[in-house]
C-alpha cells in the first residue's frame, strides 16, 4: 500500500521554512504498513494544489494533505479538495461549535468560522490542540485525509483521530514495531565501532542519528505478528545497551531532562543549577518537564563576575586569579549553589560559548561542568566544537549527563 | 518563469533525514527570478522517478533534479533522464578523466566510471567538491538539471557551474526582493483582518504564518528592476507597520531577544530576570545572543516559594496572601531583581505552565509578567493557549515583548 503526502504552504517553497510534518508521517505512515512514496510541496495557490492533487489520486492508495485550513484568504486547502472530489463546501455544525467553544474568552474574527468548511459527506477529524479542524474522504477506492500545518496539531490529530482510521483501513498484514536508543557522550562512529556486529548480524538496526546531544540509534523490526516484532525489537535493545552501556539514556522520545528528573524523584535528591556560559538553557530544560519543582528548587543565572561573587560567593580573587572560566571557579559556583539553595546537588556551568572572547589558552568551546554532591565536588573539562548555539546546547547536554552519572552510579 | 525541484531518495521518505538541500535550491531560485511552483520527494525507484519527471515537465519551466547520480545500482536517475529526452547515455571522456583524478589514491572501483554515463547532448557540471558530475539538458524548451544529493557537493556545483547558467537561461526579466514582518501578540486572523486592505489592494503580501512566537507576514516583490522591487517590499513593509503599529518587533530572520538585545546596548541599559514558570527560558533566549554581557547581567530561577523570599525579597506573607501566580508577587519578583541586580529593568515571571497545578480562578496557562523600572513596576496577566512547552514558550516571548514595548517607548 502505498501514500503519497502533500505538503501545502508557499513559505515552504521559498528557502525559510523547513517542513517537518511530512518526516513524522512517513514514518507514522510506514508504522501502520503505509509506505510514502511521494512528497509533493506545493504553494497556497488553487491550480497549482488542484494539479497536485489530482496526480497523486492515480498513483497511490492514500493521500494525506497538510496546511492550508487556516482563517485566512491563503487557506485554500478544503475549496480545493471540495472541487476535486466534487462536493459542495458545506458548514458542519459540530466544527462550528468546536471552534467557537476554543475562542471562548479570546480574540475572534469571523474568519475563524470558515475553518468549519468541509466537503459534504467528508468525516470529521477533531483538533484537541487547536482550532481547524481535519476531515477525511474515504469513497470509491479514494482515500484524502487533510491535517492542520501546525506541528503539534498535525501530530495530536494525527495520533488521536487519523491513525485508528489508516490502521482499519490499510494495516494489519506485517506488523512493525520501532525503538530509538539514545546516547550521548559518545561520536557516531565510536557508536558505530561498537555496535558494528550487531550490525552485521542482520539485527534490524536501522541507522544512525548524530545530533547535537547525542546519537540515536534507530531499530525497526516488521514480521508477521505484534509479539514477534517486539521481540525482536526488545533483544537489539538489550544487544545495543550491552555493547554502550551507560552511554544509554533513554529510548524512543525520552529526553535527557526527563530521565534525570525520574532519577531525583526516585531518589528524592534535589537540584539546583548554577550557570554561566548556558544562561538559563539547563534550568530551561530541567523545567521542562512537568513536576520538576519536586526536585528542582532554583536556578541562578551568574553569567557577570560580580553576580557569581554575590548570589554564589565565589571569592573575587578565586575569579582574578584563575579566570571565571576555570575548574575551580566552577567548583565554587556548584559548592555555592547547592549550599545556597540547600540542594543534595549542585550542578555549575561555565564555558566560552563563543564567537568571540577565546584565547588559544581557553578557545571558544572550552567549558567547565561541575557537580558538587555529599562526597564533595568534581569537576570535568569539555571541549566543544561548533558554534554558540551548538556549544551551549552541548554544555546542558553533558551537565545533565554528569547528573544522571552520578545518580545511577 | 517557474521551476520544479524533484529530490530524488528513498532515504527521504522513511521519516528520517531531513532534504535541506531542496530549501537551498528554492531560495536560490528565487533570487534568480524562477518561482519554485513545486518540490517532489519520489525514492529511488525508476518507475516513479519517471512519472514525477514526466509530470514536472509539463507544469514548469525548468526542472532541478538531486540525487541519485552514485555508483550503486540505486542511483538510477541519469538512466531514467535519459529514458525521458530519448538519448543514449555514453560515458563521457571529461567526465571520466575528473572522476579518476578525484580518486586517485582513494578507493576506486570499477563502478565509479558508472557516474561519467551522462545522457548524449547533456552538457556536463563539473563537482568542485566530489566525484560525481551533475549535467543539463536544455533542448526544444525544456530544462533539466541534475545535481549530486550530497549537499556540499549540490551546493559547489550549483554556484560554481549551474547558477550562472540559470541566471543567463532565466535571470534577469524580473527581479524578486522579499522580506518578512515579523510582528508578535496579535493573532493570526487579527493581523489578517488588520492588513486586509493590504492584501486585497494587490499589494505583494504573500501569506502569514503562525507560530507560538507570533505571527510572520511574507512579502515578496517581482519587478522588473531590482529598484523596483526594492521599492515595492519596502512599501509593503510601510504599509504593514502603520497598520500594525508596534506589534511589529523585527524583519527577515530577527528574534525578539536579539531586537531586545540591540535596544538595550543601544541605550546602555541592562536587564536582569526572575523566572518561575519559564524557569531559565528567558535567560536561555537572552544570552543565546552574542555580546549579550553587555546588557544581561543576571537571572534567577525562583522555582519555590522559599526561593523567591530568598533570592529576591518577596515576603512570604505576600505569598501566603496572593498565591506564587499573582501579580503582587510578580511585582515583587521584579523589583526584587532589579535590586539585587541594581540593573536599569527588573523582568519576571510567574505562572501556571501545566498541565497539572491550575484552578477554576488560576487555569493552566495564566501568566503574569511584571517589569520594574525607574519608573516604577508594571504587571500584565495573559492566558495562554497549549501545553506546557507552549505556555512557557509564549511566556517568554510576550515577557521579552514586555521589555522591548518599554525601550521603544
Amino acid at each position: 500500500m502505498r501514500a503519497e503526502i502533500i505538503v501545502t504552504g508557499t513559505e515552504l517553497l521559498s528557502g525559510s521554512v523547513l517542513d517537518t510534518n511530512s518526516l513524522y508521517l512517513s514514518e507514522e505512515l510506514m508504522l501502520i504498513g503505509l509506505e510514502t512514496a511521494f512528497k509533493t510541496v506545493v504553494g497556497d495557490d488553487e491550480k497549482d494544489m488542484e494539479e497536485a492533487l489530482r496526480r497523486s489520486m492515480g498513483r497511490v492508495e492514500a493521500v494525506i494533505v497538510t496546511g492550508g485550513l487556516g482563517p485566512t484568504e491563503d487557506d485554500v486547502t478544503r475549496k480545493v479538495i471540495a472541487k476535486i472530489v466534487k462536493k459542495r463546501l458545506v458548514l458542519n455544525e459540530d466544527a462550528l461549535k468546536a471552534i467557537h467553544a476554543r475562542l471562548i474568552g479570546r480574540d475572534y474574527a469571523t474568519s475563524n468560522d470558515r475553518q468549519a468548511l468541509v466537503p459534504s459527506g467528508a468525516r470529521l477529524l477533531q483538533n484537541p490542540v487547536g482550532i481547524a479542524p481535519g476531515f477525511f474522504i474515504d469513497e470509491e477506492g479514494l482515500f484524502i485525509a487533510v491535517l492542520p500545518g501546525v506541528p503539534k496539531e498535525l501530530r495530536a490529530m494525527f495520533s488521536e483521530g487519523l491513525r485508528p482510521i489508516l490502521e482499519e483501513r490499510f494495516g494489519g498484514k506485517t506488523f512493525i514495531r520501532r525503538r530509538v536508543v539514545r546516547t550521548c557522550g559518545m561520536s557516531e562512529s565510536a557508536v558505530n565501532q561498537a555496535i558494528q556486529d550487531t550490525l552485521k548480524r542482520g539485527v534490524p538496526v536501522v541507522g544512525l542519528t548524530a545530533k547535537e546531544t547525542g546519537v540515536d540509534i534507530r531499530v525497526i523490526a516488521r514480521e508477521s505478528s505484534a509479539e514477534q516484532s517486539q521481540a525482536r525489537v526488545d533483544r537489539t535493545e538489550a544487544m545495543i545497551r550491552e555493547k554502550l552501556g551507560d552511554a544509554v539514556y533513554g529510548v524512543d522520545g525520552q529526553e535527557l531532562e526527563e530521565v534525570v528528573g525520574a532519577l531525583l524523584k526516585q531518589r528524592r535528591l534535589k537540584l539546583a543549577v548554577a550557570e554561566s556560559c548556558t544562561g538559563g538553557l539547563i534550568g530551561g530544560r530541567i523545567t521542562s518537564i512537568a513536576g520538576s519543582s519536586e526536585y528542582f528548587e532554583r536556578g541562578v543565572v551568574a553569567y557577570s563576575d560580580l553576580s557569581k561573587t554575590e548570589l554564589l560567593g565565589v571569592p573575587r580573587d578565586l575569579i582574578e586569579r584563575h579566570g571565571a572560566v576555570s575548574s575551580e571557579v566552577a567548583a565554587a559556583m556548584a559548592l555555592g549553589i547547592r549550599q545556597a539553595a540547600r540542594a543534595d546537588l549542585g550542578l555549575a556551568v561555565t564555558g566560552i560559548a563563543g564567537p568571540g572572547g577565546g584565547t588559544e589558552q581557553k578557545p571558544v568551546g572550552l567549558v567547565i561542568i561541575a557537580l558538587a554532591t555529599i562526597q564533595g565536588v568534581k569537576t570535568v573539562e569539555h571541549r566543544f566544537l561548533g558554534d554558540r548555539e551548538q556549544v551551549r546546547l552541548k554544555a546542558s547536554q553533558m551537565a545533565l549527563d554528569m547528573v544522571r552519572m552520578y545518580l545511577i552510579g
